[in-house]
């Protein structure tokens, strides 16, 4: 039936979208991509037109939108291609972001890692495949570009960075007192009790330390992250379909592998489960929350928004949309030791049990070549490199990184056509601590 | 085929929803519906839990969102329940609304529409199923509420009040040369020369006088509004589905019915056809020229946003959602002469032109019982009263109203169980002037 498969195929092309890939999973080679000009969305006139010429329609349901060089477009469009719940930003002014453009970044040369030759920031730029990037010091941006369709008022996918901001509320819980992290799962959601995530502690969902069967071989038909997709998949299910039709039905099936507390493993699924956590403490879903405990105190300039299952249930793996500006926001609160809009966003505590970071052996069992190191901590990556940055990353180049010693804060949105960061990283990781240098030797008060 | 059925059913409700009804052809009796109270849908729970009760959940694909009261909560998410596109507001402060708040508005008494006892303006509320209301005077904001789940920052369907946005729009394209009324439609689309529209004047699509088939009588399957509602439906259309898929794609097979300029006949077709007119002039669809021309000028507090059909064409015929102060702000902009928020937003002959008012014996050929002397220009309602007030008007309740003399603006979203304005002219037409009387006696300046 071939209504059929191709809504299987869409429930696989979600998922992979929205950020269920680990960061370094897919470090596949990049293929035969073209360059980031000849890919450029805005010159290639997607979705231009009335209608739009016949090659140049990007749609849902017929997976194009997550070809390349299609998805560059898509990833400035998700609430375009499926339904989204917003998170609203309030009725308030946005809060004033200070300007002191600087024209000396572009410049800036660093090595890639494992390579020789030294790159320029801005020829960095399309090499990743950048949408936008915006670079704050001591609040204040310094750079700021953007490029094909994406522009400051428009939201941007950003993956699993979305997890940062389900771990940060659920720290912000933590901190209140309205969630205990040595509490069982099944303790605050009874319906997880059968399935592997019901033994394991809050800490360990928020740490993603878990011993849950979560495979993310995509090449693998069998493979859990397949139902993870037609679960949440939020088109009608094909009349004999018989998997689970929601994100929490999935949830509720996931089998144990390994030992909970045996190590960092990075899975998606532990996001949405504590997402559930998040939701049945709150009684508010994570976009509603994220609205009312971050987006509208942060004085937030767009709304953002995130993509939902059929039953209403967001996705928080992977489904926030933002503009770039209000990411660096974010940025800024968190480098600003949880204060920011004249108001403590989160407490301090909170900031300070993010840097100090998690345990960097467990972490060192997940084998990311490139992080050595690292620790993850209440869902963001702690890089425990000389100046103590830490980061929020998501998959095909989505990062938010805070470096509380040279006080700067990048974020960034792309579109890169290989998901895996690990094929992003090195010319990303060393730019970035180049800037942070070049800003420390030649700050302007 | 099941999972056609249930398609084509969408694509029906669809349509019905998202304001295809002609204001008062359904003026069918309004049948054992709960009252407002019993329908409150914030108090009904809907889509509240994670997951919600089974018996509160609201989807699209099973229609269960069209069933009354579920209806409720429906209009201030379709976001939630169908792909959307923005209608920025760009990245400014939102305009400052002044509050002159009074108290002696829920005591306005009127006689109802062919009733014999009076009723207040507070009782009127829960009659008409309002789910919000703002009444400004001189641009002050005098009286403001929200009922169930609709607040100051969601955005609530408009329905066929889009209507009036698109026709705007064209008239400000005329006043800017940019658009000839006295051309012919296939002149600027010539994929329309087919059609029945090709040979009507943009001026007899802007005013509903052209002569085409397009029955909106939902009793008979081979209506052209189902072949409407199936083709603007963003769902993946079945493997045997062979209509039309897209919005244009139908609005190319229209047929001739009587004589262009020959009356009034109010066919959303005509809005969807004008929207396809403005795009192929601006290169813009009409939620991005929307958004240019009136939303980022209006100092909106809000995004608003438009449904799409599978190939992004925004439904111009009633796909529109914004919030209730907006609505308002541009209201008070038209009211104004076209200046608000420091700036010409409309040039003052296009606000002119349309408090003119159409042909009004064209309009009375339409057979409107309720609505005699009245006439239709540029997509506006023009009621030629003691008072010459204006009005956009969409199914199930929703409504501008724009008094000159009074210099009153009253903005109302509702979600009353029928969707024509027959059932519910009634209670708010007089109550609007008699809103009116009481502030021109009891003005504050």
């Amino acid at each position: 039936m071939k209504f059929r498969s191709l809504t299987m195929t869409l429930g696989l092309i979600c998922c992979v979208v929205l950020g269920a890939l680990p960061s370094v999973a897919s470090a596949s080679d990049p293929g035969p991509y073209p360059d980031a000009k000849a890919s450029d969305p805005a010159a290639l006139g997607w979705m231009v037109g009335a209608p739009p010429p016949t090659d140049r329609i990007i749609r849902f349901d017929d997976g194009t939108y997550f070809k390349f060089p299609q998805w560059r477009w898509s990833v400035s469009n998700f609430r375009q291609l499926m339904p989204t719940t917003n998170v609203s930003r309030g009725t308030s002014n946005p809060s004033r972001l200070e300007y002191a453009l600087r024209n000396d970044i572009d410049s800036i040369a660093f090595v890639p890692t494992g390579g020789a030759e030294t790159m320029t920031w801005g020829q960095s730029l399309d090499k990743n495949y950048t949408d936008g990037i915006i670079i704050l010091q001591r609040g204040r941006v310094v750079y700021e570009r953007y490029f094909g369709v994406l522009k400051p008022e428009i939201q941007h996918g950003a993956m699993s960075v979305t997890k940062t901001f389900v771990g940060t509320l659920a720290a912000l819980l933590v901190a209140e007192k309205a969630l205990d992290p040595g509490r069982k799962v099944a303790e605050y959601v009874p319906e997880l009790a059968q399935s592997a995530f019901g033994s394991a502690t809050v800490r360990q969902l928020m740490d993603m330390t878990t011993g849950i069967r979560f495979s993310e071989d995509y090449a693998n038909k069998d493979a859990e992250v397949w139902a993870h997709a037609a679960a949440g998949n939020p088109l009608p299910k094909p009349a004999d379909y018989r998997g689970p039709r929601t994100y929490y039905e999935f949830l509720v099936s996931v089998q144990p592998e390994g030992k909970h507390g045996d190590g960092f493993h990075y899975r998606t699924a532990n996001t949405d489960a504590l997402g559930w956590v998040i939701s049945r403490v709150t009684g508010r879903n994570v976009a509603q929350l994220l609205s009312e405990k971050i987006w509208r105190r942060l004085g937030a300039e767009q709304d953002a928004y995130m993509s939902v299952d059929s039953v209403g249930t967001p996705f928080a793996g992977g489904g926030l949309n933002a503009s770039l500006r209000d990411l660096a926001r974010f940025g800024e609160m968190v480098r600003n030791g949880g204060r920011y809009n004249g108001q403590q966003i989160l407490p301090a505590e909170v900031v300070s049990d993010i840097r100090k970071g998690g345990n960097r052996d467990d972490f060192a069992k997940a084998g990311y070549k490139q992080l050595q190191g690292w620790s993850y901590r209440n869902m963001w990556w702690v890089t425990h490199n000389a100046n103590g940055a830490i980061m929020a990353r998501g998959v095909h180049g989505q990062a938010l990184y805070i470096d509380p010693v040279a006080e700067m804060v990048i974020a960034r949105f792309a579109s890169h056509p290989v998901a895996g960061n690990a094929v992003i990283d090195p010319t990303s990781l060393p730019a970035y601590e180049a800037v942070a240098r070049h800003l420390m030797r030649n700050a302007k008060r």
